[in-house]
């Protein structure tokens, strides 16, 4: 466990209602708008030049040592950083260059979740809330990638690319048409047999037809071969719609944050060593333990890959879960079967015992192979402790030496969750009484 | 019932097993190709700028007074055949107009399923026989169209629209791509929530991106305004690729058409009056009883309407259902659940009997729902016979005067697959030994 808790614990159960119901109101409330896509250096709060950020709980230097550390490393080569290997790891132990949690910066990263100040991130805004959340731009379809724990030219050169054409492009479309709204996107995909973390192909479809029109609608006098660009890119990047989702969740998520009371978890993430949560009533403090073996993970991989291939390369494409999609909502997602929980029945059951350790069914985001249920949404840590389920998670996998390799099925330790809940139940050595925590702002 | 059939009855079990081995094989190695569109009059076999085609196996002109009629009368005057409707009435009562059933020119159409010479159509061509089959292209999202038995100057302004504007513009896009396979699209819409008669969300997603696209790489001068028409009409039209579907199932049908022995359902369709069907075995010959009244069906409709105000007007989709699609897949299609069985469970339970009176599982066409199972596909009127299960059918509802209505499950009458089964299995007086028929040609 790292850090303290931020506000005092309480006992009283009727306090964690109220909180929760706060929480879970600005959770499902959420309306998130694509905005832009811009440099992070330019929207990212405390970005700097030197600033690289990265997924999971905050974690020393010296501790990376896989595709994380690698993905660090190679993001420095591509901002100019340093000019070699040797440079980047001698300013990054001396702190010249910044390795900093996303999560710090209103931001998460697909996997690795390596971002410097000129890669392009997408700027998603709860037009309920008013937050902004961040998500760097999807790298394309190659399996090699900075996201994958893989850095050489090609991956610089299709990261120039997206930042140099496809990015300024996608933000000229966004601009004309005064932002996409992901939320009926988002529903509307969850029919069609997307979860929303390990697959976007209907939202994809959707996303592309929408800026496809747009890119025509702007192309009288002649289609700009940067909206060209756009168009290919649209067609090949299978995962481009994740990482506006990551946004969107960030979004949500942060709007539930900081609750006095609330159990509800805010952030699930991870980085190359281990799995960390947040919890809205105990602020910015993560609660963390080690990962899993990757030989426990089961799922579907390329190319006759198995579990033996694959390493954590940290990621925080798990605040899908955390507002209810992807494993959470496994009976959405049947294509992904045999990446989960492998059948069709099996997929069912998984969703129906999220519903046991979360509070509340989304309103709008809706499974139709449960005639309708709302995603089970709202994680509480309280209930995991209790029945001991952990949030399903549906992860993309890494390969040791980096690569996309496939996507499996991740459960999380519990000990994270069983200590925040203990924080939250138990009175505290520091709290001699069990008066009720001032609530969070009513919404 | 109308017409004899054609083919000698057979008693030998094994004849039948192997005619419709021969029939299956056909249906389900199908690969249709959206070659073209077309003006009926140039493509479509037989076809006369005097002849108006319509759903349903053949009536009597007399007997149509409903929705089917009014469209009729309202594609003659469209065609321009007479100057008003008394004169269009004594031009079809005199045989001057002839109204021909679709199936009879390789032709199915959407509920009334009215297409005259200048209409254009979906030229498909099914790889594997080289058979190609036409539908008549949609009219577009407007609920009153001559499909659903409306005729009036903004019906006649859309149809003028699609046959000028946008089938011209989509024929240029199919020639610089050089045709679209169906069968692909048709497989991913199926994981995607489509059942491809009722629901074409998902594969109208992946049609217009692939048309899209197609545009902008046409457009290097500037896009044309036919284009940006065609990307506007691609938008709004739900039901668009219901057409493409329903031409590629009669392709694939008329492949596995005219084994003797057979007793593969090869078509089933409806006209004002009475549903019918025909079979493999027994060639062109149609089975037909009257229809159920409207008041038995169930179903989603819009605006508060109720069974009471619907009438048919005839339809081909069904065609859909006669290779495995539509009701048949109802498992793949969850978000249908309350247009057609009610509840998921009951949507599984549907499709699960359907293999009771199919006599395969599609090698490509899959549920992910059921485990990735083949949709059930190949109607035996034998089993349909024994079982006394009928196929289970997405249908369009029509409003009384006119107009789409939601949409319904329709249940057909059993009688027509009894009469078939019935020659299929009996001994004829016309035939005194039960020497095998002469099987199809082999594949």
């Amino acid at each position: 466990m790292t850090g303290h808790p931020t506000t005092a614990p309480v006992t009283d159960r009727t306090v964690h209602d109220a909180a929760n119901a706060q929480a879970l109101a600005r959770l499902v409330e959420a309306r998130p708008v694509l905005e832009t896509v811009a440099p992070a250096g330019r929207v990212v709060p405390g970005m700097t030049a030197r600033t690289i950020l990265v997924s999971g709980p905050p974690m020393p230097w010296e501790r990376y040592e896989g595709g994380q550390r690698r993905a660090v490393i190679g993001a420095a080569l591509y901002e100019g950083l340093a000019r070699n290997e040797a440079e980047a790891e001698a300013l990054l132990a001396d702190g010249t260059i910044a390795v900093r949690p996303s999560h710090d910066h209103a931001t998460v990263g697909s996997l690795t979740g390596v971002c410097t100040a000129s890669m392009p991130v997408a700027v998603v805004r709860d037009e309920a809330s008013g937050r902004r959340a961040f998500c760097r731009m999807n790298e394309g379809p190659d399996r090699a990638s900075l996201t994958f724990g893989v850095w050489d030219d090609g991956v610089g050169a299709r990261l120039r690319h997206v930042c140099d054409v496809v990015s300024p492009a996608l933000a000229e479309v966004l601009d004309h048409l005064g932002g996409i709204p992901l939320g009926p996107l988002i529903r509307r995909a969850l029919a069609m047999g997307d979860d929303l973390h390990s697959r976007h192909r209907a939202a994809g479809a959707m996303f592309r037809t929408t800026v496809l029109n747009a890119v025509l609608d702007m192309s009288r006098s002649g289609v700009a071969e940067h909206h060209r660009a756009l168009a290919a890119y649209l067609s090949s990047a299978e995962y481009l719609f994740l990482h506006f989702v990551m946004a969107a969740s960030k979004a949500a998520a942060d709007s539930a944050s900081g609750i006095t009371g609330s159990t509800l978890v805010t952030a699930m993430n991870l980085n190359e060593k281990e799995f960390g949560l947040r919890v809205s009533g105990l602020g910015d403090r993560w609660f963390t333990a080690p990962l899993p073996p990757v030989s426990t993970l089961r799922g579907r991989l390329y190319d006759g890959w198995t579990t033996d291939d694959l390493a954590y390369v940290g990621g925080e494409s798990l605040i899908t879960e955390t507002v209810g999609l992807g494993g959470m909502a496994a009976a959405a997602a049947m294509p992904l079967q045999d990446h989960s929980a492998g059948t069709p029945q099996e997929m069912i059951r998984l969703t129906e015992r999220m519903y046991r350790i979360t509070l509340a069914e989304h309103p709008e985001y809706r499974i139709p192979s449960l005639a309708y249920r709302g995603v089970p949404c709202g994680i509480d840590v309280i209930r995991v402790a209790e029945t001991g389920i952990v949030p399903a998670i549906h992860l993309g996998a890494t390969l040791r030496d980096g690569g996309h390799a496939g996507a499996v099925l991740f459960l999380p330790p519990q000990a994270p969750f069983q200590e925040a809940a203990r924080l939250l139940t138990a009175p505290s050595p520091a709290t001699t009484t069990d008066t009720p925590a001032r609530p969070g702002d009513p919404l």
